[in-house]
């Protein structure tokens, strides 16, 4: 790094990289006094040019769709905030071969290349800095790497989606269905076109995916975090749960457990009067469990313009401030050659459990359905069964004390075979957190 | 510092010592993994020996009471968890100039004299780390410093104060009187036997002090910021805010205002429903408003020998990791050489206010008091005065809009010339958050 000014390069100029431009330009003299350097943001890789230079935030600033025009700039730190994997992939892989720092938003290539892309950036000297990745503005990843060093990390707890929050935020609170809070969203810009990737669970996995490989030391793949999302929720399982003092949230867990890592993302209840309970609408935030610190939460939004623009200055000003690059290449943050993880059978998850059915409204359907769960050896602790006004089924909402989840599972095999059932059983983990 | 193993030597080792040297002696392998090195805690300085040893946790480790025999040791990292300013600061001096990084806890140190050990540090090519200092195992200081770094500052809330926060749940959730609620806080070890420094807000205006420097990059003193305890709080007045919506929390707040940087400490009615507000028991919490992140908060343990073990040896392994050393000879992260603080007048604050005057229940006395507060400017927002079932004062509730301080007190003192009133005023803030 040269020790006069800093020369950056930037991939990518959408809604956080005109952010980043942004906080460059407007806070040029604050970060000079922060960290002893200039920045100067020198090249920009887009795929439109001239959207890129109507933002009006790139004056003598070498903009171009060109890679090699691009990487023949001498550059210290690059900026990934194009997203996508290829050719992003390519090009990341380029800057650390030329031994440029690569700070990065893009989870679903962290997600699916982080290791190789680390071992190639300690080969080369260079760093990467991924804190924009995961959670937005939220600190969370110098959380994990640096402020809660010292602990023997127990599980971690997450509302990593901003899009499931605010919609399951609008459900709770007002009573909306699914696809009207959905129609909200997307209508107010909190949620894409095709909400696939946030509604699915999928966005939340991969950040849980980097975050739990950051925490456990593990190397940890997308696919091995077992993923159910919002989709399919019914509006009358979230006001049962209310009814019984429980709140909804797309929760991504990760836990150290005696059949390994255990890791999962679904919607589940808490207590509404826990402090991840007032995580209302896009909001975004991390519980931690360490062996040390206990029980600390991180709190912000997990995503927005100057929030995801923020995180990726910081890291910048962090690499520039010459304390993360030393710090990447010596200490074992990432999970480069450490063993895959272990990860424990989702039937082997012991939680509570909330179970809907809805059964004929007939004699005998309670004895059916709880002999089902004795059987299987899972006690229950509350049983709910409103009077209902028409039809000939009736809902049937039970509570059970900690159970395994393939034994629940087997119980409501055997119920069906017993009953018949219009609809699936809807189960949702009731979580109880860790003393902290 | 010495390429093979770390040597650490530990000034103090009462609760939190003792609990640094558990954690380095249980979790060895796994800070080797982490950070490259291993770490040996090679000797302990302690007024009473006998004690430290009898804690059984430093076999083959040189303990002693001789500072001279402790500075003799080849020492690469001082730990200080001693406390107290005499003779503590002599011997962070002694450390720093030997060239070792100094690793503290001790806000009431870096509160009195942290810029002239800043300046010293940097003399020795030295650094002082000092997340403990600040919400025990919350890693707020490395938020701050590290993970928020894009930002402009605009505003710190705080509850910083595990023993007051404590009392005040108590207070308002069982409806407990300060008196009662104190000393069960002092029986469960959660408040001193002398809890002047808690419930006083001077251990929150200490940690203030330290964390506003860090945020606004200017020098501040403990005594620029305006104290006002929990100690002289009504059980009667957290009922009437209840009733209003309104928790009490002791904030420390510290903002930027056109009258200057607004620093203080006091009990204050904040909404129900914020995330500030579900900070319960000992927890503490500090938001931060950025203006690129916006709104962010840390949540956790602010004291106890674990959390705050755990911030110590976290600041170790950052500088073993030789990230924090580097960034602390580079960044501009400590105000040392920038200007001390344009404080604003606590005059100069605006807020909404709480007014409960004990006034004769006699005619014409709203017209009274409303008058005095219309002729100061200040327009009212809600009046509340209950029926009382005896004697021959009545309390009368007043909310004010937004007013500048400096006019409530003028509104009170005009009160207090036309109406007799057997008890003082109270007076609390109600604190607005930004949008964020």
């Amino acid at each position: 790094m040269s020790q006069a000014s800093i020369r950056v390069g930037m991939i990518g100029c959408g809604t956080v990289g005109s952010g980043v431009a942004q906080l460059l330009r407007d806070q040029k003299d604050l970060y000079t006094t922060r960290v002893g350097r200039t920045i100067e943001l020198v090249a920009v890789l887009v795929r439109n040019v001239d959207k890129a230079k109507n933002t009006g935030l790139l004056q003598d600033i070498a903009v171009t769709n060109d890679p090699d025009a691009f990487f023949a700039n001498d550059m210290d730190i690059v900026l990934e905030v194009a997203g996508g994997i290829d050719p992003i992939s390519q090009y990341v892989q380029r800057a650390l071969t030329a031994g440029c720092h690569v700070v990065t938003a893009n989870k679903a290539l962290l997600a699916a290349q982080g290791p190789e892309l680390f071992r190639l950036a300690k080969q080369h000297n260079a760093s990467i800095a991924l804190e924009a990745s995961c959670g937005g503005g939220i600190p969370i990843v110098t959380a994990l790497t640096f402020g809660l060093m010292a602990n023997r990390f127990e599980a971690l707890y997450g509302i990593l989606n901003g899009t499931c929050n605010y919609i399951l935020t609008e459900m709770t609170q007002k009573g909306k269905t699914y696809e009207t809070a959905l129609a909200e969203a997307q209508e107010k810009g909190f949620a894409e076109a095709d909400p696939a990737m946030d509604v699915s669970g999928q966005d939340a996995a991969q950040k849980l995916a980097i975050l739990a490989a950051i925490a456990f030391g593990v190397q940890i793949t997308e696919e091995q975090v077992h993923s159910i999302g919002i989709n399919n929720l019914n509006l009358e399982d979230i006001q049962f749960g209310a009814e019984l003092g429980y709140d909804i949230k797309l929760l991504a867990i990760a836990q150290q457990t005696n059949a390994g890592l255990s890791l999962g993302v679904r919607p589940c209840f808490i207590h509404a009067d826990l402090p991840l309970a007032q995580v209302h609408g896009s909001f975004n935030a991390l519980s931690v469990y360490g062996n040390a610190t206990g029980h600390s939460m991180y709190y912000g939004r997990g995503a927005g313009q100057f929030p995801t623009a923020g995180a990726i200055v910081s890291d910048l000003l962090n690499l520039v401030g010459q304390g993360y690059a030393p710090a990447f290449g010596q200490m074992n943050l990432w999970p480069t050659d450490q063993p895959a993880a272990t990860v424990a059978s989702a039937d082997e998850l012991t939680s509570r459990f909330y179970l809907r059915v809805d059964v004929p409204d007939v004699p005998n359907v309670m004895a059916k359905l709880t002999r089902a769960l004795g059987e299987a050896g899972i006690s229950i602790s509350a049983v709910m069964q409103h009077e209902i006004d028409a039809g000939n089924h009736v809902p049937v909402v039970i509570l059970t004390h900690q159970a395994r989840q393939g034994d629940v599972l087997k119980a409501i095999k055997a119920m069906k075979t017993q009953l018949s059932m219009p609809t699936e059983p809807t189960l949702i983990h009731i979580v109880d957190f860790p003393e902290g």
